[in-house]
Formats: C-alpha cells, sequence, structure tokens
C-alpha cells in the first residue's frame, strides 16, 4: 500500500520540468533568467559536480596569474541558482589586475599562501578598502565594484573566489581601455590620461586607432 | 450606506503603514532595501516631487560638466521603488568620464545638443558600443558596465538619465584609481599604468603616496 | 605575451552567451523574465539605441495626445535590465487618461511645457497626490496605482516616461470599462455607474453588450 | 557526547536573529521590504496563526459583500515571506467592486457557493477573461491588472484569496475616482465620464469638489 | 475620433507578447523563471481557472491523505506569477508526513474538520511551532522549513494551501531516505537511525541497498 | 580646478548612506533584507574581512566534524550582498548529517581530503546524486534540497560552503525530529518511524515527551 501511495505522490509532481533545479541546456539560447532546462531524466550527478577547478590555471604569462571559471557556461548546475564559482592562481609575483564583475558581489577564501586583495568605493573620505590575507580569511567585495588580488607572498598563492550570481561577467579595467579600437583620443577624453600612455598600451594589447 | 461601506474597507486597510508606497525617512538607518518609511498621514504630494533637476547644474569645472542626481538619498520618493533619474549637463567640450552604476541599468535621453555615449563589454570580438545621439534618441547602458557621455556638438547638451535601483551609486574610473591614498606602486600593479602617468593624475586629483 | 594573456582571458569567458547584456531576440517565444537572448556576435550599437522617440506622436485624435513607448518589443535593448522609457506629448488640452501600469513604478521628467499630474492612493484620510510641473520637474507614480497627466498650459508639453520594468503594461481605466463586450449589467454592478453612461461610453469605443 | 555536539552547532547559530523567519515588529517602521523582525526568543506558535478569518465578514452594507485582510499589518507572521490571503464574504446579490492590488498577483479558491469572477487586459482583440465558479474552481488574476468577483447563486458565497506578496494594495477603481476631493472636472477629464455622473457618485461616496 | 484613438493606443502595444500576463506553454523547455509563454492570441479564461482541485484527492491509501497541486505544471495560467495553491484532503487518521517545499513559503486555510500543523525551526530553545486549527485557521509555514499536518478531528478534513512560488516542490522526508537505492550505511551515517530500522522502511518503500 | 570637481562630484553623492554596501550593525533589529547599515563613516577593511574560518572548528565529537559560519551574524560586510561562506571541517570518519539550508543554494570545494557528498531530489526515477569528490572538486546543491557530506578518506577533509543568501539557515534533520518535545506520537505518525527508534534519539539528543 505504501509502495501505492508512493506512486500516487510521484505521480503528481512528475510532469514537473523544473521541480528541483534546472541544470542548464547550453544548445538552447539563453534568456534573462539562464538557460532553459535540460530534461530532468537526463540529469545525472556529474552535472552538479565540476572538475574544471582542481587543476591550477596556467600563469606562465604576463599577469604571472590565471582565472578559472566554473560559472553556468563552464557549470551548467548552477543554472537559475544564483550563484557560481572560480579558481585564481597567483605565481609569486601575480596579479589579478583592476576590474569589476558588473553582475555580482563576490567572497574571496585564500586556500595557498598569501594574498593582498582590495576594492575601491566612492565615498569622498575613505576610498578604497585594502588588505593582505592569509590562508583561511576571506573579504567579501561588493557588487559592480572595482576591486584587485596580489600575490603578496613569496610563494605561490591559490583562492576560490564565489559569486551571488551564475554569471558575473568580468570587465577588465586595462583591457576595456586599451584592447579594443576606441580612438584614442575618446579614450584620453574620458580617462585623463596622456595620449602617449594610452598609445603604448593600446600598442601592448592590440588595441588600435 | 455607502459611507458605512467605505468606512468599513477603509478602516480594514488603515492600520498598514506599507501599503502603496514607501516615502523614506531619511533620518533613520536605511538597510539593504532602502530606508524606513515615513509615516504615510505625514506623507504630501511634494515627497513624490523634486524640482532639483529643472536648473542647469554647474559646469564651470575641469570636465565642464555636471551630474545632478534624484536618487533616494535626494528625492526620498522614489525609496523601495527600485527606480531614479539624473541630469546630465555638458558645456560645449563637457565629458562625464569612464564610469559604472555597480547598482542598476541605465537609460539616457537626449533632451539638448548632441551626445556622443558609449559602453565598454567584454566580449573578444567586439568590445565596445558608441554612437552619436541627437535630441529625443534612447540610449541604453547595461548593469555595472563601463560607459561615458561626451558633448559631441557644438551647443551645450542636456540629458536625463535613469537608473533601474533607487541608488545606483557612482564609480568614476580615474577617480577610483588616482583621488585616494592607494600607493602608487600597486596602482602600477593593477593597471599597467606607468609611474609617471599615475603620479600626474595623482597629483592633479589630490592622491597620495 | 600580453597578447597572449588576453588570449587566454578572453577564451575563458568566450563561450557564455549572456555575459553582459541579453538583447531580445523578438523573434522566439519570450518567457516570465523576457525574450531569449539574440547571439551576441549579431548584436551592434544599433541594438542600445533607439530613435523612435525623436518625433513627436501624433496628437490629432480624442485626447489631444499620444503615448510612444520604448519597452522590450520595441527597444530590446533593454530586455532583461528591468527598465523602460516611452514619450508623451499632449497638445493644448490634451490629457493620458487615468491609468495603471501592472507590472512597475514610473518617473516622469517635464521636458516642455506645463504638466499636471496625480496618482490616487488608497489611504482614508488623503486618497490623491497631485501637482502641476514645470520643465525639469520630475514625479514619481508608485507601482500599479492609478494615475493621470494633464497638458495644464497653453503650449503643447511632452514629458519622457521611465518605468522600473521593461514591460510595464498600460491598463486605461476608461478603456478596460467600456471598450469591450463585457455585458453593460456586469460594468453597472462592478462600477455603481448608471446604465445609460455605460451604454453611452460603450457606444463610443465600440463595446458592445 | 551528542548533547555536546548540539551545543556547539546550536552556538554558532544562535546569534543570528532572522535565522529561520521574520515576524513583524508591527511597533517599529517598516520599509519597503516590510516590518523588522520580531525577536526570535519572543515569538510562539501564535505568531503564525491567524483566526481572523474563520468568522464571515459583515455583509450588511451596500456592496452586501466584505473583504477580511491577513496581510503583514493583521498578520505579522507572513512579513518578509512574500504572500498574504484574505477572506471574501458575498450576501446574494453582493459584489466585490471593480479594483487592483498593485502590489501583487492573486488566487481566488470558492469555498461556499457560486462566484461569477473577471478581470481585464489591454490586449486588443480579447480584453477580458469572466468566468463562473463553483466550489472548489480556482481563479489567478495576475499582477495589477482590473478585476472583480460577483455572487451569482441564490446563496452566500464565500471565497480565499491568496496574493504573492505580504501586502498587496487594495484600490476599488470607484473610490479612487469618486470618493475624494479631486475636482469633478478633471474626474471628467481623465475618464470621459459625465458630470452628473460623477457629481452623483461623488454625493453618495462622499467626495467633494 | 474615440475608435481612432483607440486604434492607435492599441496598436503601440500590440506587438508585446508579454503585456499583461505569461500562461505557460507547456511543450517548450521551461527555464529558471518558467515556461515560455504561450501565444496572446490563444489564451482563453480557462487558462486562468482550473477546476481539478474540486474534487477531494482518493485517501484510500496507506497516509490516508491526498495532495493535488495545482503548480505550473497543471495550471500553466500561474506561470511567472510567483504564487500557486493545492489542496489536501485527509481522512479520518489521515496525515501529511513531514516535509519541506525548497522553493517556498506556505499559507494553510482549513476548509473542513480539524487540523493539527506544525513546523520545525533550529533556534535552540524553542525548536518546533505546533497548533491545532479549525475551520477558517490560517498557517504560515516559512520557506523551506519542516511541516506536517494531521487530521486532529473525528471526521475527514480539508484545506487548501497556497505557496510563494509556481512550483513550490515537495520533498517527503521519510521518502527521501527510504525510497531509494541510498546505501543503508549512508543512511545510518547521516541520519544516526539503526540499521534494522532503515531496511524495515526500505523495505515497505521499495528503496534498495 | 579638478579638485573643485572632485568637490562638487563628492557632494553630490556625500548624503547617501547606502551608496556601494550595506554593513550590517548588529546592533538593531534586522528586517526581511537584512540588518540596517552601519554608517559609512565607520567603515573599515576590517568589516570585509573575516578571519574565523582560517582555524580548523573543533572535531572532537560524535559527528567528528565541524561546521564554522561566516554569515551575517558573524561577518557583518556581507549584509545585504545575497551570499556567505563557512567552513567544513570532517575527522577521519566526521559527517556533517543531513541537513537542509532554507534559504538558498549552496556550492561546496573540497580543499583537504576526500567528500563524499549527495543530495536528494524528489524525482521519481532518479532520486539522488551522490558522488566522491577530490581537491579542487566542487558540487552545486540546488535551493532547500536534504543534503550530506561525509569525510570519505583515512585523513582529515575540509571544504567551503558558499551560500546565494547572507543567512542560509541550517536544518539538521535528526536534530529537528528528536531534539525537541514534540510528542514521540506525532513524530511516529509523520515519519512512519517505530517508537522504540524515536525514543532512543530523542534520549540521545536531550528530547523529551
Amino acid at each position: 500500500m505504501f509502495i501505492h501511495t508512493l506512486f500516487i505522490l510521484s505521480l503528481l509532481f512528475a510532469s514537473s520540468h523544473a521541480l528541483d533545479f534546472c541544470v542548464g541546456d547550453l544548445s538552447l539560447p539563453p534568456g534573462p533568467a539562464g538557460y532553459p532546462c535540460k530534461k530532468s531524466t537526463s540529469v545525472t550527478e556529474n552535472d552538479f559536480v565540476y572538475s574544471g577547478l582542481a587543476a591550477a590555471g596556467n600563469t606562465t604569462n604576463i599577469i604571472k596569474a590565471a582565472v578559472t571559471p566554473a560559472f553556468d557556461a563552464q557549470f551548467p548546475g548552477v543554472n537559475g541558482l544564483g550563484l557560481s564559482v572560480a579558481r585564481l592562481d597567483m605565481a609569486v609575483g601575480g596579479v589579478i589586475p583592476l576590474h569589476t564583475h558588473p553582475g555580482g558581489s563576490e567572497i574571496l577564501v585564500v586556500t595557498e599562501g598569501t594574498v593582498a586583495a582590495g576594492f575601491v568605493s566612492s565615498f569622498d573620505n575613505k576610498v578604497y578598502y585594502f588588505k593582505t590575507l592569509k590562508v583561511g580569511d576571506v573579504m567579501v567585495f561588493p557588487q559592480g565594484l572595482l576591486h584587485f588580488q596580489i600575490n603578496a607572498g613569496k610563494t605561490k598563492a591559490t583562492a576560490f573566489v564565489f559569486f551571488s550570481t551564475q554569471n558575473p561577467g568580468l570587465q577588465i579595467t586595462t583591457f576595456a581601455l586599451f584592447k579594443n579600437d576606441l580612438p584614442t583620443e575618446i579614450v584620453e577624453t574620458v580617462t585623463f590620461l596622456d595620449e602617449a600612455q594610452i598609445k603604448k598600451l593600446k600598442g601592448v594589447l592590440g588595441g588600435t586607432n
């Protein structure tokens, strides 16, 4: 009789595709709230687990650092749940340059090494919050504000960063300014930077005009 | 009898302070959702009207421009409603420097003159959207992305900007970088700008270190 | 090497369709949160700019007024961003009749002429907020409440109205009551209006029964 | 040892006032998200139960109907939870006049008698949805749209209505138009109703001007 | 001329599919915010009315109770509106076992008989709220907390339950623990229940391992 | 002149308390959206950093595990930001018993050892998702669903868990059932567990009745 009950109760809810979660179907176009849901019958435990953050990112580059994301496009299990994660690796001297996440707030946890991190507010008297963090320390970066992380130690540093959205976005200020073909004159006008400085960084980053 | 009905129906809802709106009481500390509500009995039509945007802002300054906000702190009638407005005035040659609003998206309407406006995305192939706008044109700037406005004409320009939040915040990139006492070395590290450039703008803007 | 870095960082985020915005693809069915996103590779600056509000609407009609919307269906760049805009034109004697926007709050900015505007609350002692606005004045109309705008001057009046949603809806009370084939008897019952009054306006507006 | 564990785990969360719910403290001013929370130590089961809907409302009035709310101001247990409930009683011939709830959507369940209910949309071709409901039938009224309920049977009718907000508000169109001292001329202008009709209903409802 | 006006105003908004509501099209995959919207031209009053709760559910089962849902999958009119409803029927001795709704809060209204209902909080000193409810009493169960309902009378009991979401989900604790093939050893480890107890209930409910 | 500009622009926004963040003032009662904001002038970098997760929790207890939270009550910097974090420590044989977080979804990152984790859905055919995770693996637990973590290795295990809310709550099923004075008869009725089993665990956990 229990099985009968079970059957009845199960049946009632069986037709609802989105009952408990909505693993993203990346083959369909997303909407403002995320991707359409994968059919529940084809969802497995692997949809909720991601191993892409287990290995350190490649830090053999000019910033001596790497960001490895597990956002909705990499980890469809977070689709619709309003949170995501990424891994930061910084070799000695490594830095995650000044950037914002347009879509949400961030919490960072240091898991290896020493990280100096800061963010800039827009208050008049005290415009930045900057601190050196050890293993196990956490720091929160409120939504949309400019922030950065620097390896402040003599060994490699690792951190995990979490976001209050499944797709935080990433806007690195220096790239936004110098990587594209926005005319130098306009960049000069809207930043007060010198023309020579702009042209130099455009050259390095591949921007034109 | 109608009056009786009226009395009864009115009575039922009379005890609810927050029935239709929540004009902010700026004398109390705000919370994440905004300010506590002013008592409805002391609310008047003046709480819903703001005349502070009627006059042009003072553009006699180095950016030849002014931003006049009607956010919750200036216009408590928008408290809790998730929208606000500001006025932009740009003299000939005026510019609203590169900035973000951490809290929301923006729509701009040009009401006088010609405005060149743009925002920067983080896509690889096409990283900015830039257009010259005439009177009556509207442009939308998605949440948290770097954007700017320039007077592109030979007369003064005026625009109204609207936000999808009662308190959008304003982070002007150049001020965030150079106005404070964040050490020059750190600014250099997180932006790749030259030391001389940083020191020059710190000097102009009053930043130290 | 910078270019290498750039390449790596760009690559990481390149697969996310919804990174920074979600311009609506009007060819697909919308959902509760808006339209599915247009592919980012086909998005241009024109998706974020709308010129349909630049010209005055045609006010040669019985209300001597026109509402020109830039909601998601007209201006897909606002899709998913939670805000939209419309233009109001009122000839001398023009009026935007009593109406609500079911979906959100509104801010009005007068850009030409004089506008008398008001909204009705449901409090017992003070049920309406009514004010005459000059150029540059702003007024906020809290979500879902009945409101109206009247050209209160001797010249044409123009205003821009902004909404805290990409699709505010528009329910004009008089149209809702008299334009359809809801039986006169029911309209009488639910409004206390006289049968003759209802039939007269049904006749004018094309309602039946 | 279990007790020790218990103690430790309990302790960790004991300092959080808002852990599981936020019963409204009606003695403090509310904010946009609701009332501040009552201290958890003084919360009892009675905060989560409301008996004010058990008895029928008094329908000895001109609409032969009564609305009895259990919104946040009457039932503080719903504070912050985004839902509330009310009871409708309609004697024979009773009617809940045309109205909107600015703050949310509504589901109605008929528990006694027969109820004819409808709402008006703003589409061009099909502007209303109207149906006669029997005991056990449910009907949903989307957010902010004009709707009404009528006792369509020969016995009293009862229904419970639920809202997707703790404070839906209630704007009865006829009261909004005629109960206040908004000048007759303005009401005429914004509704196209005849002056005589307006003055008649103002007289009945106690409106002036 | 009015008809002309009507035509113009109607036209402006006619192209927006999602104007006032978004009845779910169950033939398309849902997303995090619900199902895509059915075309407005094919929407009828029947989309907003559901009669599936009019008849009592079958209580001839081991719990002597039945839950009949009107969630988005059964009642597509609630799609996108953030609320839904279900009917509870309990024969004498009937019980709705301990369960949670992961997605939202619940309000229960007793419409027949006597119902003992309770929920469990996680505070240290007072961890449950339990009350016997009569016809017309309402009780609220805050989001995600364990709760139950028992027929506490000598006749059948009926209640309607409302949710602050269109798809609340239902996780019955006993089924979650014993119905599946999660190894007995793990169930033992994470619940502290005895092996014999677990195996007994797995046997009854059809769980294995 | 720049300084003048700076002064003007700064002034405009200086009166807004909640500009960029809302560090919680724990001395005031919270509301549904969180705690009132601490005055920005008294906010320091220490409000955004928390070191309470740096040390392992004490696992000398019967579950051989500890949960150390950094929720709003411990880490007021997350107030209003919709995210929080906690640390899990599990000695060999340690287990975080079956539980839910009523308020949000969770992402877990293993930073040391091996963790077997799972959650239970309510679908009929496949009701649980269970996986053994190594260092660097992440797993997501959708909102409100029952889940657990077990040290599956031969050394201690550590993980950080992140939540899509500043106050996720924690409801441990076994404590909810047996720690309180809910009568044994009721627990039996709503769980189908045997009386002896219930009394045994009530005895261990300090529950009565």
